[in-house]
């Protein structure tokens, strides 16, 4: 390839998000990029062509300008500085082959997952999280998903977090979601009741039918969410996979057991609203004994090599089975995104960045 | 003694209470009681008399008719059964000395402390929660508060809930009370940083002089609690010690540091609303990795002769300090227990039964 001068199409947020993100919040710009890394930079670098972009609900906290988080915003638009105007895509994580590198640890071929931006072709300085690939007999795809951060979350938040014993009671929201589906069955393999909450009917039967969830149900259908938790639950919850909060939160508190663990992964119904749901039962937390723990995922990293040690032969053997919405194109990628915080997406929501 | 039948003056809880508990919720009434067991009777049981009473926040709760409580609801005022009518006291924790027993660990003329009813004479069936007292050269009353559950809250809280490392910086709420006087104290001897809040200018200065505090203010008299916070802690609480709620929970939610610890002790605040209080900035469990737990004190009993161990000698050395408010006579026992909620109280407020 060369010096050959190609286009970059890129996906730039264009102003930071308050309130609910809406397709117009992005645009997508073409750009032009040489193949090669430049030979006179100094710095480590690996150019890679993005394959898989993941649309995960915790980008939504970098759409806003926000301080403190265990994440950066992102940064929107062009950006004046004194001497120069650059376009900043999108970050977040993607499957991506690598075109060129001057890091020792990667070479052109090589196939990875990891921190990567939302463009054609980029050129990644923060190696920090890129996982070379070993696994290549299963989709690609994957390392979006079951094989990659959501895969880990769910491996971590329920192995680790909820430190689980047979035959608990599991409830699980945003059940059919990238790490809810992993969650349920991780949790059934693991010999639990596990009940899932999600938002159709088509995402309810995929819990009961696909998953193997005991019980499932759309909570848009419920007029109080504590009646049907108990309805599920007449001996309470021992362990909540949390990924939606606000009321759900509320009425999940009401049902735990003794000692319950609700690991909390994320709180996808609180991320668009100016002002956040008070949760008001969570004295529930002192008179139970309740621990409530989130978890930052790459701080678990570690535990990769082990986490594909147990999950690749499932897969293979089917005992797991994944199930991901995948959009087309680039130009594409802005409303898959948007669509998470609507539920749109059945299962986990990738972008195929090359068509067809 | 033997047959010898005497005034019992009891406390009674004459209905269930919605709200702020009122002195006119109880009433002191005189009944009579023979100082000797039944011999006909083949349960076993203890008659104490009792010494101290212990007035604590948690106590609020069974004054309301709540169910899937870790403690019962109190009984109130006289319930009429099929076949007899009894008054139920009020039930707390107390300090006692045993004048009969049918009891094969218990004899007359042992001191003990655990749960016992508000009352002269109690005679206690259940006698799970009642430590017989080794160490008679302390004041007896200690055994409602440092030498007791309030002792053994703290140190569990502390020590097994909050993973403290030296060096780490500690916020005690309601922090000269019963609870957070010790725990400030072990935090300061574990070599933490520690801020306490409380409700008044002599509590503040108490925190400051007497327990040897870092720092504390009065959260009356901050307009928002999220700026005092950043005040004392420009980079962060690494251990929040839980005993206030609301309010106070979402201010320190802003300002936790990653992977902090709530130990999640009380929540005094939201005692007597008729609806809680909502917290906002749960999200912030999610995206600084937190832990918030809640814990039983009961089910950490076992330890507790290692705590008696480390704390005895700290006691006798002046390394720690305890501070109490001992109203006398159990007529002034329900204006005690009420005065916690509007605190009242300088320290751990306990009621000496015998006046003088």
């Amino acid at each position: 390839m060369g010096e050959v001068e190609v286009c970059n199409k890129q996906v730039i947020l264009k102003n930071y998000v308050s309130g609910f993100p809406k397709e117009s919040d992005m645009e997508v710009k073409t750009t032009s990029l040489k193949l090669k890394l430049s030979e006179g930079d100094s710095s480590v670098a690996i150019l890679v062509k993005n394959l898989y972009l993941s649309c995960d609900p915790y980008m939504r906290s970098r759409m806003s300008k926000l301080e403190g988080q265990y994440v950066d915003s992102f940064t929107p638009g062009s950006v004046s500085h004194v001497l120069y105007i650059r376009m900043y895509p999108i970050v977040g994580y993607g499957v991506a082959e690598v075109l060129d590198s001057s890091h020792p640890n990667f070479k052109k071929g090589d196939l990875v997952w990891g921190i990567t931006t939302w463009e054609d072709y980029s050129i990644i300085t923060a190696t920090e999280v890129l996982f070379k690939i070993q696994h290549t007999d299963v989709p690609l795809s994957y390392y979006t998903g079951i094989l990659g951060m959501p895969g880990m979350t769910a491996y971590v938040g329920f192995f680790e977090v909820c430190s689980p014993k047979k035959g608990e009671r599991v409830f699980v929201s945003a059940a059919s979601g990238a790490v809810g589906q992993l969650v349920g069955q991780f949790a059934k393999l693991f010999g639990c009741y596990v009940v899932g909450s999600a938002g159709s009917k088509e995402k309810v039967d995929l819990l009961k039918n696909k998953f193997g969830f005991d019980e499932a149900f759309n909570y848009k259908e419920e007029a109080d969410l504590n009646v049907a938790l108990k309805r599920y639950f007449p001996d309470g919850i021992d362990i909540y996979f949390e990924n939606v909060g606000g009321k759900m939160l509320d009425a999940v508190l009401l049902n735990m057991s003794l000692n319950g663990r609700i690991a909390a992964c994320g709180m996808i119904s609180q991320y668009n609203l100016e002002q956040q749901e008070g949760v008001q039962n969570l004295f529930c937390i002192v008179r139970k004994g309740i621990r409530m723990e989130g978890f930052l995922v790459f701080h678990h990293y570690h535990l990769y090599p082990k986490f594909l040690e147990m999950i690749i032969p499932q897969i293979k053997e089917g005992k797991i089975t994944y199930v991901e919405d995948i959009a087309e194109g680039l130009e594409n990628a802005p409303s898959s995104l948007i669509g998470l915080f609507s539920g749109l997406n059945i299962g986990k929501q990738v972008v195929s960045v090359t068509r067809g």
